[in-house]
């Protein structure tokens, strides 16, 4: 559909990010990525290609689920992919494809959000903007992008009391 | 003020990105920056230090203007440096600077917005995220972050009736 | 294609209320409408009639102009009419509609904002809360519903310099 | 405060409209009221007095709180009085205010949301702006403005299916 070549792969699996508010119930829940709207008022030229893996609470990710993105990181065309995906559980997933030796030829780098996007005020779209720069820049690796910083992998960790993701000491 | 030592300086020079709908006059006008706003919105840990060196409309830039860029640029305790800048004269500054031979040892990433944060559904706080990330990870030189790309100064130009930037032929 | 018969007809002539900011030019103009977004926004369930006459800013709006706006109120099968229009000569179209006897049969209340609803934090929606409101409640007569307060035609001024509109004395 | 006698008593008691995200839990909590805000956002001149008796889900709602409401009320130096209020328990407090015999000289309105404020492409601005006006037109009673529509407490049920309010038969 992208007139170019895609030059990154883009793995959506949900988390905050994609969560909305449910106006009958009163809950956060999932309808639909919103990563194509976010993609469009950032006026992106990049062309990515877009796939939704999953629409989860990263709490509720299985094992099961990390070999499903795993093999979609190694089916992607594109060495530079950026996995959205719910803070809790984004370290564990970042390990789990460090650790994945098909994949050491990628730059991989995970990021999501503290506040949905449709809620506004967000941190949604800063984090996709750093997420889809340092997947074409960083040297081949899994990262993770929160916070203004890039993180390796092994060396992070979320300080659920901030709220925040931190370099492990 | 930041308790880390500052990583990264973030000089503020207007542009569509900071301007604000005044509403006794329905003009487009400065009234103070909202990077502060941006940073906080986005949660970053990053140690950045702001500096606000002129709140202008970028068609209003002088020659003056630039060297006050240029020398806030050499002053800058860090390496990493991001410019947020008007998008129309952009490319004029950023050839200005990398053709400073004080700059050579620094990572200088300029960008900005077409559409003002302050109006919603903006492209700056992706922007902001894309610049922050690329003025840590790319090697010395002068950048333009925008549209998802990171561009040389040397070779690129805005479309101005697409209204994004592009690789020059 | 409402399920009601309409109770209440909404006429749309532009002013600051529809405008958008246009990211190639940094100007404010009219693309469409924002008032069918609105009532979604605000889960109206009550039988409006939309009609867009004209999209202008009311400095440009000309007696040819009135004249249509009157006749659309007079056309309208609802007793309860409500005006979005610019603030800048809102009272002048309120006063030829006030001295318009064929409309004296009528409850029509202008209204409009002060910050574009395309803007974000703007007064549209509350504006248009209270002009629906007024529409339906208010005795036969013309009205302007602006700053939370419901004035006659012939008893109201626009305070330019504090943007608000006050008791003529 | 108000530089003119207050000509209407806003009530605040909590509700979805008053609801924030909590970035480090994920729940929808409490943390302050949105209506000064929002009035601050309305422009509005409105000689308005603002108390907050409580921030609660109306879910949560007792007895006790309910007369507290009704003490406030009474208490109110104007005969215009608004109350924000839950939606799922709206109509209980309605019918309880209109029984009690003394506030049959005054007019009360109840309004709320069904997404909050802070979350952005909310009811909550066009609700506020209907009660408002509905507080300043309406015969004495009491009243609930949702949807549009002004419903007399003791004809209006709230369907949960639709998320909105409606007539009884």
């Amino acid at each position: 559909m992208h007139p170019k070549d895609p030059k990154l792969t883009l793995l959506v699996t949900g988390g905050t990010l994609d969560k909305d508010y449910q106006t009958t119930t009163g809950a956060l829940v999932f309808s639909e990525t919103h990563l194509p709207a976010m993609l469009r008022q950032a006026n992106t030229t990049l062309a990515v290609e877009t796939r939704v893996l999953m629409l989860k609470d990263s709490l509720e990710m299985t094992d099961l689920d990390r070999d499903e993105i795993a093999q979609a990181c190694q089916d992607a065309d594109t060495e530079s992919i950026v996995i959205t995906h719910g803070t809790d559980t984004m370290v564990d997933t970042a390990l789990a494809l460090s650790e994945n030796a098909n994949l050491c030829n990628k730059t991989i780098v995970l990021t999501g959000a503290m506040r949905p996007f449709r809620l506004g005020e967000s941190d949604a779209c800063f984090n996709l903007g750093a997420a889809l720069t340092a997947a074409q820049l960083a040297q081949n690796g899994v990262y993770i992008a929160m916070n203004g910083e890039l993180f390796e992998a092994c060396r992070v960790m979320k300080n659920r009391q901030k709220g925040v993701f931190e370099l492990t000491v």
